[in-house]
């Protein structure tokens, strides 16, 4: 299939949902989007699995890198795309082919633009993160993806959303001593133990901490528990599951390190976890993002990408077309306003 | 196959070991305790599938009903019996085909005792409640268990213990609004919730009533706890399964009324249940067999089949050789001496 860049941005995202891409399957519209940008004599290209970097080189003082994912969740009955009105409904409308979408755009358009630019497309980001294409690039090729400042198109209603808050799982462990529940005093049942480390959990105070200017807001919840051996049995075990979202004034092993204090006496195991972003909007090239694109930032309570580019030492900020709240749904959709406003606000930036 | 019921109740016991009878499959033990009971003419026999009642008809005041079940759980490894010095190893040695044997021994030997005697013979004890034999009788021919005293003789290593408790279990359901955990104050977490039921049972005081004569020990404990809905979701709901045994100074009626009383604000769901049994050991016939038997009686805390007895408004209690504690065991094991003092003293009770 051929991708027209001369499209507007709104049709452009149209036939972006139209070329299904579920994650996994993304190669046919990477093979597009390689052929589309190889025509573009101002970029260089580079091709990695099915992701792509096209990069000019101006010589200029900063550069920015503006990246989006191209795979999308399962088809819902919701492709092709459907325009309505001042709506586009379809799968990846809203997350994230309208950015892509934007991305194309500018990358068509902008040959001489005021900062350096790395587009980045990137696959299979929908699924587990060992398969996520940004962080195999970062690996492979973590010098194409230098710059000032990353801009993460997810959709954002338009919102600059800074940096992102981690995410950390652990098993906090009960234990007791099994027995027969007709002689129940001769153990110690670990699902009462537990009790207590609910009551941590229900009386927890969550910190809103200030990073860089804004505010985040962390989390420490129970998601799992389970317990049981029989139905005649008093167990000898019982594990809570906790999922600590942290702000990014806190590293991952300072986040487990807290857990562990929170949780003093018990058995407490890390299952997963990754560190957050911070929003680093003081940098130069953030700001004057920020002050192009107009609305007051805001801190990214969720985990992205943009945490990928935190640990290659880049500053890192969420903004994209589309209610991030329809995303992953059957009725996905997206305004057509909300991508042209923010092609304009990034033609603005990139030009200004 | 035949059983000689002129062995001696060890050597029975080893015939009727080597005698596979796993439930589901007692129909070759039962034929054979069927030929061997019409041999007796002072018994008259009844066979109800794979259950046999056999009843001695003299007349006496008082009748008294033995019971026993013939099936095993799954061998392993365990047949055919083994006899070791003054110790008979194998698959149903304990429980309860030592109890069996001396139950067959005093039918082929009493044909004129002090009372009347109904012997029970039943399938499928191990298994499903719906299943078993002794249940069936009892819907399909309560006549012919009826009595003043049975005496259970499961495994209880030679004590008299009198009645049984009842068990109880109920789902105690904590609810809660789901969120995404990044954003985790925009819900209500089911899991925490379920902290002040897990307290309630922590702080649970176990009443150990005394009835009819006899100490009980009651206990109300979580066996089950369940909560989550992926690791990235506030759960809007946590069921704590809770297994109350109460003493059968309370009907199953009550004991659920109890558990609602306890956990009154929260959902509570009774998914089974089944009463006690009062150990009614003041009754006449209770009382001349305790003092025959000799030891001080104690309470069953376990459910037994004396359950079904109480059910039918007959006084129940459970005696017979071997420990409990060796029941189900690949080890399993009886010691000779305790099958021989009890078929001496059920012996010297009904010919005193």
């Amino acid at each position: 299939m051929d991708l027209d860049l001369s499209l507007a941005a709104p049709d452009l995202t149209a036939r972006l949902v139209d070329t299904e891409s579920v994650s996994g399957t993304e190669e046919p519209l990477a093979d597009a989007i390689e052929t589309a940008l190889r025509e573009l004599p101002h970029l260089a290209v580079h091709r990695d699995g099915n992701a792509l970097i096209a990069r000019t080189s101006l010589g200029r003082d900063q550069r920015v890198v503006l990246a989006g994912h191209i795979d999308t969740v399962p088809i819902a009955g919701n492709v092709p795309s459907r325009r309505q009105g001042d709506v586009l409904w379809g799968c990846g409308s809203c997350d994230m082919k309208a950015g892509v979408a934007v991305q194309l755009r500018l990358a068509a358009t902008l040959d001489a633009p005021n900062r350096d630019v790395t587009y980045v497309f990137y696959d299979c980001e929908e699924i587990e993160a060992e398969r996520n294409g940004l962080l195999r690039v970062s690996r492979n090729r973590p010098d194409l993806l230098a710059g000032d400042l990353a801009v993460l198109m997810e959709p954002t209603d338009g919102a600059v959303e800074g940096g992102c808050q981690g995410t950390m799982r652990a098993e906090v462990r009960a234990t007791g001593q099994r027995a027969h529940s007709g002689r129940s005093w001769l153990g110690r049942n670990a699902i009462h133990e537990a009790g207590p480390i609910l009551e941590v959990l229900r009386s927890y105070q969550a910190r809103e901490p200030d990073v860089d200017g804004l505010t985040y807001h962390e989390g420490l919840n129970a998601v799992w528990i389970s317990g049981g051996v029989a139905m005649n049995v008093i167990p000898d075990e019982c594990v809570v599951t906790v999922n600590y979202r942290f702000a990014p004034d806190r590293s991952l092993d300072q986040a487990l390190d807290h857990v562990r204090e929170v949780f003093d006496g018990w058995d407490v195991t890390l299952t997963d976890g990754v560190g957050g972003a911070r929003p680093g909007l003081a940098a130069p090239a953030a700001a004057s993002f920020v002050s192009a694109v107009g609305g007051t930032p805001r801190a990214k309570l969720g985990w992205t990408d943009v945490a990928r580019f935190a640990s290659l030492g880049i500053a890192a900020v969420n903004y994209g077309p589309g209610d991030p709240r329809l995303a992953h749904r059957p009725d996905e959709h997206v305004e057509i306003a909300s991508i042209t406003d923010c092609e304009a606000n990034m033609r603005a930036w990139l030009t200004a």
